[in-house]
């Protein structure tokens, strides 16, 4: 179906395909100097960069074992290519999926949908930040999915991901957003232990035809050990800092939001999610709250912060195609190209058209009198339009344009504003197979 | 066989294949803390490791030539991939096979056997040092194998392996144990020649029936030029130092046995294999000295040290199957797996139970009055008691307990004890094909 | 035909096969200690390198789209893996193909032709520093290229490459030859906008028969963004160094020939390509100049640079096949190998030797009276001999011998020598599939 052959063994116990995934992004940031200018960053990258260049294997073995072993090569320059996924799956149960290995676990609707199919460029902002705490790809987990025509429901244990890099380093350029936990150089000595977490999400599908699908689901999260720097009692013993980006990865971007290190004992994620289609219209809206609970041992801060932020979005098949929906992952995908790019034959393809409203907060307690307290970590609006040509099932082109209003204070005891407020014009060419 | 398609041509002359391998450790160092506390270690990382992860390809072209070419991706975070194998082997002559490129060539007797098929989670110590010199994954090489029914023979000239990192930076997180030449960042100025070796490997089979095998061997190697760093003649210019971490990996424990760097002149490594195999039943046994002659020119230490180790260990495949032996190889390979995990038919896999005693001492001459002389890189004791489970004969859970006695003095002139005596518990999930 | 499958659905619509390439390469350099001795590099690193290393997928889709996506895990250490090629092309327009991606797009006669297939271990100096400031591999390009019976043309606007490292580390070892943008660790912080450049070239085959190919071709290149560093009119905001190694790589030698860094306003890049084959008998000549325009207001400069260089090389397949033309390339290919290794049938392979003569000026203004205007990068000329057997169509050994005179001043205002003159023995196994 995605132009490469799966190999099947005449039995059918076992089946074998590559695994290929290009996203190629180019974009141009519209930002003007000012006089005097405090802005954090006043002169983004314009430029390119592989967002993924996944190269792999999946397959079936012996009939109850599936897997996925894939590379991913990505980043701007001479960048280098590091493990994606090494998933290993029991479907031997009927209706219910055993999860084991380095995967992207099903937590959140717009995770839940593969990057081939999301609607705009990026995730939303909050959904980032929420994963990459405690889901995202390349994430340690073991787990289990159950599924069947009207609901989707998983739990999974989850450690740290073998994309996230512990040591500070310039590979932050390509890492994905959300938390990137500050395990910092002592892991070179051996003294870091993993993170520690749980999630579930629980999904169903009250409205289920042909025209109509309504998707009402639940999340829960908990990180129960933060990773371990130093000694469990030593001061900054359990770091984490929450980051993200405005929405776009080309030209580098770093995190402009972020809260700076705060020493945690524990993080409590909830939020909910909503989804619907009507024939070539599509909508989704998702909210989380993140509460981070303090070591105040080894703090001079007595509360404990609260993050959140939402996003709505939808979309419209201008070609008149559906969008699908995936049982086992709980999600959409992309809609469906039945008219293949052929100009001889009067075929160009599926068109669609996309629009989304995002908030993240990354503040808390901004004015506490006790600036201990205060984590000026920023928040940001993005408006964004979105344009996607399928050309066939496995080729499409992205065309986006946002509006980013970002507000950020220099620091806890400085109100100086460093965000800033531009557009910003991106495009993806992306081949999967 | 193991689960993917092998695509062969009408003629059989070409065939191609796909190769994946995931070991995903999980573990935890049960450790308290002392007062006083000299220990150099005294909280290992507790946490998960991609021990392997290979993506790669395999096949026969041209009848007479068989290729391997395989990345591996391992680590616990954001690490690099880098090559594993690129072997081409020229198989025109029956019972003869020359093979050239970045191997793991066939010294010792616990190297011989693939990473898939070895009884406990890691190799034991002294074999990860002796071929960390001179073999070992990813290691240049040329050389000839020969074999038949009742034995086996090998020799092969040695360079570099392009998994030491040579400029002692980070990665030597994943690196592979044994001996890491210290070509330090004067090797980024173009000024650093690889080391040279040759070694040889020849063993017997007195016996070699259905229900015994016993495996008689002998291992030499040579290291006639090791890396050079700086001129020839320079202080500094052929460095070794040779270490080995506690035979386990998960966590990323560093090294703690370490001789330091020794100015090398030549190194000369030799020892004996002894295996046996009777139905389910099989046991193995290997012990290493290793000669380093010094650059006395270059030093005031006016004595050659020595280091050795040795270990046995001993295997029952509690569901009656027996272990194979692969004869292009000389050593032993995993259990059959007549029965594939099938809870609904009452098949359950292969279960193996083993047992080894490991010693590794890398001391020298650690009381002589010339304190130059002194190395004193430490000595480990190491019992593991491990359970595998092989699911299917691409699946393969594993559980070792270890006990770890390591002692080692904190310098040359300093006789605290910074080792350490604990038990260690680790898991691996494998699946392979 | 290269020893692996090709997959091709029953409508022929799709196709897909696995891409290997492992170049690897040992070298030692004649080089004596004189006294007093100025050389840079006296002491030039033997031994090996794996020059290439590629893992990839190549195909076709839905009948118009063909695409590659290949990694290269190079180097003689623990160096990591990469993005090589990830490359999708339109094939809907007969004659026509759009390009589009990460590539190396046929620009000069010498890059136009595939590794596999070169005469030498190496392209010509003037190539790698024509080709590496705006082609190249990994080469963000998007293009078109048209072709018929006795021409080739193409034309692409280019960006950054992903194969080069904008941080200055020390994968500068195995970095590709030519110019490498100094974008330094601003890039980090996202103050880094890439380049941008087009190109064109234009070849014609007035004799094409069976016998006797001639080809002319011309090439123009426009660099009209060189990278921005910093803000656009800021010191140090738009800067080039060009640079090169004498036609080896084994041993990782870094560039001695480097320009150091010039702020640049744009660079124009023109010369000429000539090209016969007469049965076994083959010949080519490149010459290329390369016109520095320096941003003025930046430096105390007044000149604007320019720098040049030329090579002819020659061939005789000895077992008397013919070297093949690409014509979608507009470039030759390797000899047929119609008597593939088989030493009882008396089959050995296709020989072929080769002889080149290179020059290359990387100085420009070397005794201006401004010593600001001076670039003093040096100039190289290199004779080398090579012989090479093609085993099998996908098996091939090389054998290279440089005669290397290299001259360079100290610096802008020191006019001591630290060039060398010596010579080179290097060696490749290459297999490829």
């Amino acid at each position: 179906p995605n132009g490469v052959p799966t190999f099947t063994s005449a039995d059918k116990a076992f089946s074998f395909q590559p695994v290929g995934r290009i996203h190629l992004d180019y974009g141009y940031n519209f930002q003007d100097a000012k006089n005097p200018d405090t802005r954090a960053n006043k002169d983004i990258t314009d430029g390119f960069n592989f967002r993924r260049a996944y190269i792999g294997f999946a397959g079936k073995a012996f009939n109850d074992f599936t897997y996925n072993v894939t590379a991913d090569f990505p980043g701007r320059f001479n960048q280098s290519g590091r493990l994606q996924t090494a998933q290993l799956t029991y479907t031997g149960y009927k209706g219910w999926l055993i999860d084991v290995g380095a995967m992207q676990p099903a937590f959140t609707f717009e995770d839940s949908i593969s990057s081939n199919d999301i609607g705009l460029l990026e995730r939303p902002g909050i959904n980032n930040v929420v994963t990459g705490l405690i889901a995202s790809e390349g994430r340690l987990s073991a787990g289990v999915r159950t599924f069947g025509d009207n609901y989707f429901a998983d739990v999974y244990l989850t450690g740290n991901s073998v994309n996230t890099s512990p040591f500070g380093s310039t590979t932050v350029l390509t890492s994905t957003g959300g938390a990137t936990a500050s395990v910092t150089s002592s892991a070179v000595t051996g003294v870091a232990d993993d993170q520690k977490a749980a999630f579930a999400r629980a999904a169903f599908r009250p409205i289920n035809d042909e025209h109509t699908i309504v998707h009402i689901a639940g999340d829960v999260g908990y990180m129960y050990a933060p990773p371990q720097t130093n000694g469990v009692n030593a001061a900054g013993s359990h770091v984490l800092a929450l980051s993200e980006r405005p929405e776009n990865r080309y030209g580098g971007l770093g995190s402009i939001l972020n809260t700076g290190n705060i020493n945690a004992d524990s993080v409590a994620i909830y939020g909910g999610e909503l989804a619907a289609r009507y024939d070539s219209f599509w909508a989704q809206g998702e909210g989380y709250q993140i509460d981070v609970k303090r070591r105040k041992d080894l703090s001079t801060a007595t509360n404990d912060p609260s993050f959140f932020g939402y996003y709505a979005e939808a979309g419209w098949v201008l070609t008149g195609q559906k969008r699908n929906y995936v049982a086992n992952q709980g999600a959409f995908s992309a809609p469906t190209v039945d008219k293949p790019l052929n100009p001889g034959a009067g075929q160009w393809g599926t068109w669609e058209a996309v629009a989304r409203y995002s908030f993240l907060n990354l503040n808390s307690d901004t004015w506490a009198t006790n600036t201990a307290n205060r984590v000026r970590g920023g928040q940001q609006e993005v408006w964004t339009l979105g344009l996607n040509w399928y050309m066939t099932s496995n080729v499409r082109f992205m065309l986006d344009y946002q509006f980013i209003d970002l507000k950020k204070y220099s620091s806890a005891t400085n109100n100086t504003q460093v965000g800033d407020n531009w557009q910003s014009l991106g495009g993806r060419v992306q081949f999967t197979f």
